[in-house]
């Protein structure tokens, strides 16, 4: 049986084509990608990778490189899960969850991809089979936006065939909120699904207040109102509030989304593969939530959960994050009749394109600079 | 007023004089200590550390060069507090907890130790005053150990003067563990103060039935019975058996304490300065623990820690840990009449050997090997 030979880091930081900005994580000028590939005896090989919002990549390649690449090297690839499980005791004590999660999330999906190409299968197949699409949003960083410039994104989102948009909230007063979600409303009509999200930056109080003041704009979900530690919080909120709510890109264990499934009242749950154990632990957060009968929506890199999404059949929503992953890669997301379209081929169906990560990398740029 | 003009970082790989094994965690050759020192424009500077059972040390290190650094540099030092709020912020998307609270804790300690040399200060009296002193016991990392060799263990804890002692369980059958636990207690006494650690290795079930077997050898404390995330399995355990229930270590925000002590029915809780957010981090914890009424022990690292239990006067016990980190500083552990005693220097009052340190450091010895 053949067995792992190596597995290699790729960080990458990316420029933004302009500073994008939420409610708590500060100004974006740019991500981090982060990507590993291992390598076969045979010379099969897979790539999986996870991302950052500008701080962490260096934390996540150094513990893929010094951790878990050193007890990988000899395994046999074949037991995804079971390596799965491995990398998370190995690393348990520094972990659970953060930077061990993003760290986990990369490896496991390049196995993934390894599980893929052998079995001549794509990521839609292996992860259900139930379907090749699903229903898709697009999801900006826009909290800095002026309201023309807010409702200029949005327009275009309708133009690139979406029918269905999120926002972020969390201006200085709850009017200055309601005045975006309004204008929204009336730019995209009664028709299109509309999403609010607060970066967790409101109390239980405010989020309420908020909610109320929403009321007449028909909100599909508001997403992460509060902290996401705070999960009777959220049922707190659900309660009064009318309107489903959404979380789960910080939510990084299974025991985390288990509190969030049981506690919180979700009308949603959103893992996101990338820090939340790859490919197998997003299954297994599916598996969760079919039992608490929570729709499984995603966060971020959708050029990889359009796949988990179709494949599992899920009535939730893939975001079309605005950290264009999918740009760097062979396949952008392909999107008809408003729906995601999952890649055929065999693997996770992500395949980078080095040359243009390599051209635009500021952390190459930086590193040429210093030479 | 002054500002950060540097933070310097450094990893050692120190191996332990044999191996030690626990339930959990696999055969422990070495440890990593990882050491932070801050340095303020007008000269003062301090040194805070954290350390692992001998993986994550290069994400740990990553992080506070990659992403802590750059935002500490130009700041004031002296709202050591604001400093630990910006910082959990700052890389709040790949944390929370994991990797990112041990980078967080070896800053904001040597923050500590720059507040407690500006202000001629020790640690313990910045810390409550309230005392010198604290109880203090030994904790072995010995599932590995013979019986013979666990006794010997034993002795050599009751020769250095303690009056209390810990030994691993985890046996592969409970009739194991038992005869373990009876020939312990049969050597210290019945005045010995006696603890069990399982490294949450048990099922529910099966710390009750191993509770229930060790009832006999008056037992102070079962520590890590199960899983750290499973917070009401905890509570069932202690609904049950008698014997209080403690745990921390695993445990690195806040919030995961408020679970802890909201829903576990803890006896007593151990903080792990390295790992909850530094000395910050720990009073946080004492302040909620105090509410519970549950007092604070600690985790590893008992050079810094007796500083803390005897400022707050405490009731709890200090962990003397077998990572020998004190005996590559100025000042091991001082303990009299059983109690250990709190150093009296202004700072945190850890003051490490480098050249101890260098000379023992695996990495430097990898990376000699290497040039």
């Amino acid at each position: 049986m053949t067995t792992i030979v190596s597995v290699s880091v790729n960080l990458f930081h990316i420029p933004l084509a302009e500073i994008l900005v939420d409610a708590k994580h500060g100004d974006h000028t740019h991500f981090e990608l982060i990507t590993a590939t291992v390598t076969l005896a045979d010379g099969r090989e897979g790539t999986g990778y996870t991302y950052t919002g500008g701080k962490g990549g260096h934390a996540i390649a150094a513990m893929i490189r010094h951790d878990l690449a050193p007890m990988l090297i000899g395994k046999a690839p074949d037991d995804v899960e079971a390596i799965y499980d491995a990398m998370q005791w190995h690393v348990h004590y520094v972990a659970r969850g953060g930077i061990a999660s993003f760290a986990i999330s990369a490896v496991d999906i390049a196995l993934w991809d390894i599980r893929g190409k052998t079995a001549n299968q794509p990521l839609w197949k292996l992860a259900g089979g139930k379907g090749r699409t699903c229903n898709a949003y697009c999801g900006g960083i826009d909290l800095g936006f002026s309201l023309p410039k807010l409702l200029d994104s949005i327009q275009g989102y309708l133009d690139r065939g979406f029918n269905g948009v999120k926002i972020k909230i969390g201006q200085p007063t709850l009017e200055q909120d309601v005045e975006r979600v309004a204008a929204v409303r009336k730019l995209i009509g009664p028709d299109v699904t509309f999403m609010v999200d607060a970066n967790y930056s409101m109390s239980v109080d405010e989020a309420v207040a908020a909610a109320n003041a929403f009321r007449p704009y028909d909100i599909f979900w508001f997403e992460e109102p509060t902290i996401p530690d705070d999960y009777r919080g959220y049922a707190a909120i659900a309660e009064i509030i009318g309107i489903p709510l959404a979380m789960g890109e910080n939510l990084h264990t299974i025991h985390e989304f288990g509190y969030a499934l049981e506690q919180s009242k979700l009308g949603f749950i959103q893992p996101d593969a990338s820090n939340c154990g790859g490919i197998t632990g997003f299954l297994q957060v599916a598996e969760m939530a079919a039992e608490f009968g929570v729709p499984v929506c995603s966060h971020g890199m959708q050029e990889l959960h359009v796949s988990l999404l179709a494949g599992l059949g899920s009535k939730g929503w893939l975001e079309v994050h605005s950290f264009p992953i999918e740009h760097y890669t062979r396949r952008p997301l392909e999107v008809r009749d408003a729906l995601a379209i999952a890649p055929d081929e065999p693997g996770i169906g992500v395949t980078f394109d080095w040359e243009k990560l390599e051209a635009e990398d500021l952390l190459s740029r930086e590193t040429r600079g210093a030479a």
